[in-house]
Order: structure tokens, then C-alpha cells, then sequence
């Protein structure tokens, strides 16, 4: 199956799709001959951002609204062929002092997608974003799909309780839907203007501004980084076949890499930068995983899916994108 | 420790306290001269019956709120030293039909009552009713605690959501908490009026009416039944030590039984009643999740707890309650 031939001139729809996952994808599409409608709320603390469709701005349309709107849903779901329903709250930091807004958008309102599309549009196919997030603090690694689901925040929580609506009308009211579980990504269009989203970008940032990473606790914890053309990929072939409905899959690095590791790789890349180790504040701590990373064994062996990015390739390009475009990420 | 010491004089809230397990509890806690505030928003379709504090109604406060009002639960709230939180929408059918009622009471609701108690009683501790529902069609059996959640209504999702955000406020904000997994659970007070809040209320009131029960399929199906008590005795103790909080523990049946046993014993009972076997419904075969039995060995372990009344004596004690007082429950 080729994906090219696959997307073209279907219809669309990403919400999230001014974010960093929903933008990189948005121009894969557009490659791909798809009929492309973004949908985002341009939050201004979120990860939208209409420098992101810089280059296919003629080539998608852009309606910008809110999931949380279940009536303009309603309407915008019709016709689709395909949604990508990349919109979230992903700030698991907001999740803790907001909860009720984070319980809007990632609980009420994909519930209200997914009864927009029953209504309105049954035969689309959903591909969501879920998180690695839902896992909590691994019991064994690397963690696979058959690992508990045991959120360390209010965010995993309303993640798990969206990603499972979508598989309850797959397999229930037959909406085709899947659940891809990401972890850690990064690359160009990623949100920079602040550090309330996760580490990587902010990382990114000082690195790049010759500033000074701190580091919290010994930096050995390991993550798994997936840049973001290999997340696009993994959409792409999850929308493209319908063996995945009903299922949930993890995605995962080409190999799991210490804090320490990720800043010393940004060191290279930004020789004027520094790192130095600080002690875990208290409330970061009692929220922190530990190491986590994910099998992918599922999705390869499902789709043929795997990471093809080394993290110091992935970074580099980063760097290179954010060094062109600082103005339109910085603020 | 013995419980009845260990309530005496304490204020102790009820959410869904005039529903049937906040009931049977309400009795038991004044009986060992606890201060109860009963919370039941006396929905019409639910399980609340003012006839349910028949015999304690002087002994008890009772105040009509709903879960929902979260300027009301943060006023109640204050001074508790237990809420035993047991309202919630119950019925797996009714939330298919009307998700966005069960995400309400079942999400959102217990988002705020948790909430109000991080702002307004932190030294609270809080024993929350959850369901074996979450569990969906089992992977293997008897389901323990390691089983993964994977629920097959929107109720089970909503109610896996409920129960995490006891345990995030409980490792987190250090709001004590724990969860029971509740299964099948019947005996006297139990709500009787409609068929939707699953299928022993219903059974047990066509046997009394010496109508004809119609199971579905062979009837073969396995379910682990609860008679009230032994859950009134749970939630008792899970009340009465820390070493629950932070963790949720399944409840379980003395032994698992086909539901062709159950109407078989109905049917000793009542000899005027009859049953027959009928196929499957389509729309409650996709929701059917097979043969269902819990592991209680981790609550047994930590407090001790075993279900003691076996499913004869449990329903001959239930038969008995409703031809007493059946005007009351049968509208």
C-alpha cells in the first residue's frame, strides 16, 4: 500500500492541526494529494501556531475553532473521510492546578467528536493521539501495550479516559477508530514559548540560546525520543488500513536514551550552551516516571512502523529549523 | 481494631446516600453511633428512596444535593472525617444512551468533590464505590487487581476515570483515598422500578410477582453476587485504616454462580415464578462481557474481608425485605 495513493484527494479533517504533531502531518498530507481542513482553537498557551502551515498556506483550509464547540463539530465532522484528532490539553503541569479545563478537552470533548461522527458522519476513520503518559510509573520496561494503566496525573487520566471512547465506538457503535500512544517527540514546529509541555523543547530552546540547561536529579533517567516525521509516518499507515481499528499501539525511540545523553548531544549541536545537575524540586518529583520507554513491537509488526530518526540527526534538523525561524516560536 | 468504636461520634458523608449501598451503610454507621449526612440528589430514575432511612430517619441528616452542584459538595464537604462516595450514575445502558450525563456525575463530579476536599478538608478520607465494570470482558479468570482496564461502556469509562482521581488526589495531594471494585451486589434496598441498573433487582422482583424471568442465552454466564452486607462490612474497614489509601482493592462473591443458579434459587423460593431461555438481544450481546469473577485475595490479605453470605440465605433475606415493604419499591 502506498500512502501517497492513498490520501489523495480524500477529505481530511485534524483538529490540533495548527499544533507540532497536527502541522508536520498537515504537510505530509498536502504532499500526498489529500484535501486538507485544519481545525484549532489557537490557544494562546497551546501548541497552535499558523506559522506552522507556512509553505501550504493556499493548500489547506483553516477553520479555527474549539473541540469544546460540540455544535460546530457537528457540522465540521461531515464528509470526512479521515479525522486526525491530535487536540488536547497536553500540559500535564496545567492539569494539576486546572483539572476541570483539561477534563473539557480531553474527556467531554472527544466524547462529543465521537457522537458528532456517529451522528452525523458514522463511516470516518479517527486516528487519536494518546500518550505514554496513561502508563504512569512503569512496573517493567520497556512498557508494552499489555502494561496497567496507572496515571500519575490528572492529564493521563483524561487521556485514558479519551483514548477508551474511542475504541468503545469502534468496537460498539462501529466508528472506525485507533489509538496511537506517543511518547516524548520532538522536532521543527514544536511549542517553544514556554516550559509547561515537557522537557525537550525547552532544552531545545536554551541550547540554542547558549543558556544554561538544568538538569533535575542525576540526569540518568531514561526516556524514548521519536522525532516527528516518524510520528507522522506511524498516522499516516495507522489511517491507511483498518486491520488497526479497535486497537491501541505504542510508538516508540530507536533506543532509550538518558537526560544526560539528550543535553550532552545538544551540547555538541550548541557548543556555547551548558548543563548543569540541580536536585528535584519536591512537586516535580512526586509526579516524575522514573525511566520509561515503550515497546513498539505491536505497531511494527501491524504496519511495518519503526523509528528511522537517530536522535542526533532528529536534533540537529531541530536546531537547524528553530535557528531559520526563531521570531515565529520564541515570543 | 473494632469498628464500632472506630465511627463513634465521627462525622461521616454519604454521596448517594439514600441509594442502595449508601443505604445499608447509613444503617450500619448509626448503629455504631456515627454522624451521618446523608447526600442523595434523589434523581427519579436512580436508586435514592427516602424509604431507605425507614427506622433511622431522626438519626440521620439527610440533605437532597446533587454531586453535580459543586458549590454545594464544597460547603458539605467541610468538617467530614469520611465520605463513603457512592453516587454515581449507575446504569451501563442509560450511559449509551446519554454519555454526557454519565461523564458528568461520574467525571466531572468526582473531579469536584475531590477538589473541594484538597481546598476545604484535606485531612479527609475518602472511600470511593467502584465497579468491576472497568475491567470490560475478562482476560483471564478469576480477575485480579493486575487484570488491565480495558471497559466496554461509557459508564466502565467513566467510572475507571472516578477511581484514578481518587488515587492521583490520594499519592499526590496526600487526600486520603481508596477504591473498592464492586461486583454484583443485591439485598434489600436495592432500586426496583426499572430493568436498567442491571439484572438482579429485576429477576428478584419478577420472582416475587410469580412472573416469567427470560435469560439470556444458556444462561450459563458466570457472575461472583455480593449480598449487601459483606459490602457495607468493606467499605466499613476500608474506612477504618491507611494502609488502603492510595490503592483500590476488587471485591468478590462467596463462589462464582451461572445466572441459571440464581434464577434457579429464585425459583425455590418463589415457586410461582417461572423462566425461559431467550436468544441474546444483538444490542446487548455487543456489550456482554461473558463469564465475570473477581479475586478478592488482595482485601482479604489487607483488612481481613470475605464475602460471608451465601447466595441463598442472601436472597431468601431479600425476598423477605421486599414482601414486606414492595408498595415502596415497586411504584
Amino acid at each position: 500500500m502506498d500512502p501517497r495513493e492513498h490520501y489523495r484527494d480524500k477529505r481530511v479533517m485534524l483538529t490540533g492541526g495548527l499544533g507540532f504533531i497536527g502541522s508536520n502531518l498537515a504537510h505530509r498530507l498536502v504532499e500526498y494529494g489529500a484535501d486538507v481542513l485544519i481545525v484549532d482553537s489557537l490557544i494562546p498557551e497551546y501548541g497552535g501556531n499558523l506559522f506552522n502551515v507556512e509553505g501550504i498556506k493556499g493548500l489547506v483550509r483553516v477553520n479555527i475553532a474549539d473541540v469544546r464547540d460540540a455544535s460546530g463539530m457537528r457540522y465540521l465532522v461531515r464528509g470526512q473521510d479521515y479525522i486526525f484528532n491530535l487536540a488536547g490539553q497536553v500540559s500535564h503541569i496545567d492539569s494539576m492546578s486546572d483539572p476541570f479545563t483539561d477534563l473539557e478537552i480531553n474527556c467531554r470533548s472527544q466524547l462529543s467528536l465521537l457522537e458528532a461522527c456517529r451522528l452525523n458522519n458514522p463511516s470516518v476513520k479517527i486516528i487519536y493521539a494518546s500518550t505514554r503518559q496513561i502508563y504512569g510509573a512503569p512496573d517493567y520496561l520497556p512498557v508494552d501495550e499489555k502494561h496497567l494503566l496507572h496515571p500519575t496525573d490528572v492529564n493521563g487520566i483524561n487521556k485514558m479516559a479519551g483514548e477508551w471512547y474511542h475504541i468503545l465506538y469502534s468496537n460498539v457503535h462501529g466508528i472506525r477508530a485507533t489509538s496511537l500512544r506517543l511518547t516524548n517527540t520532538y522536532g521543527p514546529r514544536l511549542l517553544m514559548k514556554h516550559n509547561r509541555q515537557g522537557f525537550i523543547g525547552w532544552f531545545i530552546r536554551l541550547a540554542i540560546d547558549a543558556e544554561e540547561i538544568s538538569l533535575y536529579g542525576d540526569g540518568t533517567q531514561l526516556r524514548d525520543m521519536n522525532y516527528v516525521d516518524d510520528v507522522v509516518e506511524a498516522l499516516i499507515l495507522a489511517g491507511a488500513t483498518d486491520m488497526v481499528n479497535g486497537n491501541v499501539y505504542n510508538l516508540g525511540g530507536p533506543e532509550p536514551v538518558s537526560l544526560l545523553q539528550i543535553v550532552e548531544t545538544l551540547m555538541e549541536l550548541c557548543p556555547q550552551a551548558s548543563y548543569k545537575l540541580v536536585p528535584f524540586p519536591p512537586e516535580k518529583k512526586r509526579i516524575d516516571i522514573g525511566d520509561y520507554y515503550g515497546d513498539y513491537s505491536k505497531i511494527r509488526e501491524a504496519l511495518g512502523w519503526e523509528p528511522r530518526v537517530p536522535l542526533r540527526e532528529g536534533l540537529s534538523k531541530t536546531i537547524e529549523y528553530y535557528r531559520e525561524h526563531k521570531a515565529h516560536y520564541w515570543e
